[in-house]
């Protein structure tokens, strides 16, 4: 953790689709790489913005009353409590910021697990 | 503030080096791209851990002990209190990630100005 990371080859260690790993820590935040594919889940996080930078593919955040779709060097952020569901076409790389202990679905019960990768 | 973010938009907008624009904000951090040539000036933060992202262009990091050399897609957070100095050979374009407020030499004195672009 005290040396770059390439995040092409942090990527190329993840094997499935919505399984993120986590690439560093700033301050009380982790950085983390995530493929998505196909149709994540409706959820909110109430207590923290959610920031989304996609590397690779294409990445339709939907939200209850438009879509924004994000192509490669292109960034959103979610504002805290606002339901929104990813969802990508093909294989699709994600640079995410989240602070540390948030579960990815905002419900600790459905979220997926998190590894050092 | 509410729409995406094409960061090489944002890039386009920026006509100095070590001239900063602010992209975006969560919670309390502000996600900010800058353009760099040449030496930066030796500093620290005390108070928070320091992200840099090369999307385009060389940056060497230097430390007190070592340099870390980051090219596109490579990352590196510099803790909290290590002397760095950022060194770019050409332009480079960077995305970073810093507390709402801190000065980008870790004194306000000498900070670069920072614009919402």
């Amino acid at each position: 953790m005290d040396d770059k990371v390439d995040l092409a080859e942090k990527f190329a260690l993840l094997d499935e689709p919505y399984k993120p790993g986590i690439v560093g820590y700033m301050n009380d935040y982790k950085l983390i790489v995530v493929k998505v594919q196909g149709e994540f889940v409706w959820h909110k996080h109430d207590d923290t913005d959610d920031f989304f930078l996609v590397l690779k593919g294409i990445l339709d955040i939907e939200l209850r009353d438009r879509t924004v779709t994000l192509s490669p060097g292109e960034m959103f952020i979610v504002p805290r409590g606002v339901e929104h569901r990813p969802v990508a076409r093909e294989e699709t790389h994600l640079l995410l910021i989240e602070p540390t202990g948030t579960p990815n679905t905002g419900d600790a019960k459905t979220a997926a697990a998190r590894k050092l990768v």
